[in-house]
């Protein structure tokens, strides 16, 4: 099923575009360049430029300021420093996972070189906190403080997932902690620095901070779902490039310690060496399905949203502004790519 | 000569290293565990702790808070966040650069991998603005500001340096450019943001951070004498290694657009293919004295260093404060490490 992006998500992409683009223009022409063909803005010799990202995570700064009755303009650098951050990870995310594509083009690394890729993640994520610092918000201290506590869990749930590559016990509770910090964190952060940069009251941002935290984890198990049964024509990477790289996703971990015989024939087939073979990564994902790890992973999803619900509802967010973040945490569970 | 330390630089130590070790405690195992090696505190298998680092730049932000009327405690996370943007910049440096060794230890990436080493380099860098924003300082906007234009300022000094490698006809003003950014920006934030963070007068300020960038520049110039005729005991880096790595540094773009034979020799020297030997090595060495470069280099140390006194002067900086600083700019300029 393809899900539609809910309209405030072009908005926020309109609002936000702009203000990344100023800021990626006080880099320096190297780290510019690949900022540039990161953010989809630019080619590279032989390559063009590509689709610009989604920006929920902007799209979510947004509605977080309506929630305390911030304006679009007010939250504008709040929503790049956001998306900045996004764009740091992603960036040095590649280098160390070793991946090879992004958003169906060869990712920044392997156009310029890692070198030039590490310094770009830094100027991105040195350039959202000056984003956020130099605005004139009520919340400016409050809300910089909060992405970079974000960054920071964001960084430890990349530090778990690299640990986690080396260990063969690794736990669903591990696997869960690690996803919660490696894409809640900086969700948790996008749905309430708005608000607290509008100065909205502290229950009010910790109710969207709840609701980001547990959006973001249905996000990242959509994703890791993706990951196995994504279509290479959407989601932009190699059919099965989880598997292929034996990553721990939630599903694959959920499969691993499910206790049935295709957790343990899973088991076997991942810890075989050498590269899996198109063979080994078709038998790999029906494992998976048949030791319960998809539809364990389909139905966290479901309770995560329903949970994300609650929340707003018992932090009495404006039920306009609550539709529509619902609106994305929706879109967030049923995407194809 | 061997220049001593001066005694705020011990002072200054002692007051940042708790703040750093419990801002290094909050990270998650593995990039608290490479933060550990890298800032000295800890060995990795078969390889011991080492010497902490000189903590020069602590030492010019407790003396640029006093130079407000601040005192130190008070600015203790300023002078840890500087601190940590300056080790985020080396690892990261270190592995952009393929630098083999750092402080006579291999550099992080040799010991835990480049994934590590770029992970521990971004935490260390988000745990600068979250030490700086979490603290209650009357300038604590301010500050953070400071912090993140002069992070900015260093990655596009990087950059420069980075494409300058790719490139023969770098002029000597571009190269001053690159170590005025690399080097300076974070030394002028050093010496201002203790005054920042204390809400001081803008003007002093302003002439702090003058004072910092000629200050930085000044030990940039000594950094790269040390590069070319350092000796490998104190600097804990292999004999000529700039000139190994055919690094562009000022003393060797003063050669090699001095116009001399001498200068001519060395870029053609430069030029060939392959790794420089070590007869090689000190043929280069000899070609940047006989161009005047090594000259050149110690005669703008001690103009920047003349100059940086008279800013100081010019802020009306406390006299004992300013002996200090200025005792702090003699070492930097004399050190032979």
């Amino acid at each position: 099923m393809t899900a539609l992006l809910p309209p405030v998500v072009a908005q926020a992409r309109e609002l936000v575009e702009p203000v990344l683009r100023a800021a990626v223009d006080r880099l320096d022409p190297l780290t510019a360049r690949v900022s540039a063909y990161h953010l989809g803005w630019a080619g590279a010799p032989g390559l063009p430029s590509a689709a610009p990202g989604k920006a929920l995570r902007p799209a979510l700064v947004l509605l977080s300021a309506r929630a305390a009755g911030g304006d679009a303009e007010e939250c504008a650098p709040a929503a790049a420093a956001v998306e900045l951050v996004h764009a740091f990870s992603l960036i040095h995310d590649d280098i160390m996972d070793g991946d090879e594509m992004r958003r169906c083009r060869p990712s920044a690394w392997r156009v310029f070189g890692e070198p030039a890729a590490i310094l770009a993640g830094d100027a991105l994520l040195a350039l959202a906190f000056e984003l956020l610092l130099e605005h004139d918000a009520p919340g400016r201290s409050a809300a910089a403080r909060s992405l970079s506590a974000a960054t920071r869990g964001l960084i430890r749930g990349q530090g778990l997932d690299l640990e986690f590559e080396r260990r063969r016990d690794v736990s669903l509770d591990e696997c869960r902690e690690m996803s919660a910090h490696k894409t809640g964190d900086l969700f948790a952060c996008a749905c309430s620095i708005g608000a607290a940069a509008a100065g909205g009251p502290a229950d009010l941002v910790a109710g969207l901070a709840a609701f980001g935290a547990e959006a973001g984890l249905a996000f990242q198990l959509t994703d890791d779902l993706l990951g196995i049964w994504g279509r290479p024509e959407t989601t932009g990477k190699p059919v099965g490039s989880d598997l292929r790289s034996r990553k721990k996703s939630l599903p694959v971990v959920a499969a691993l310690t499910s206790g049935t015989a295709a957790g343990e024939r899973l088991a076997r087939l991942l810890a075989q060496p050498g590269p899996l073979t198109e063979h080994d990564l078709r038998t790999a994902a029906r494992l998976v399905e048949d030791a319960g790890g998809r539809a364990w992973a389909e139905t966290q999803a479901k309770h995560l949203l329903d949970s994300a619900g609650r929340r707003l509802a018992d932090a009495r967010v404006a039920t306009d502004v609550r539709e529509q973040l619902l609106d994305i945490a929706r879109f967030i569970t049923t995407r194809d790519y």
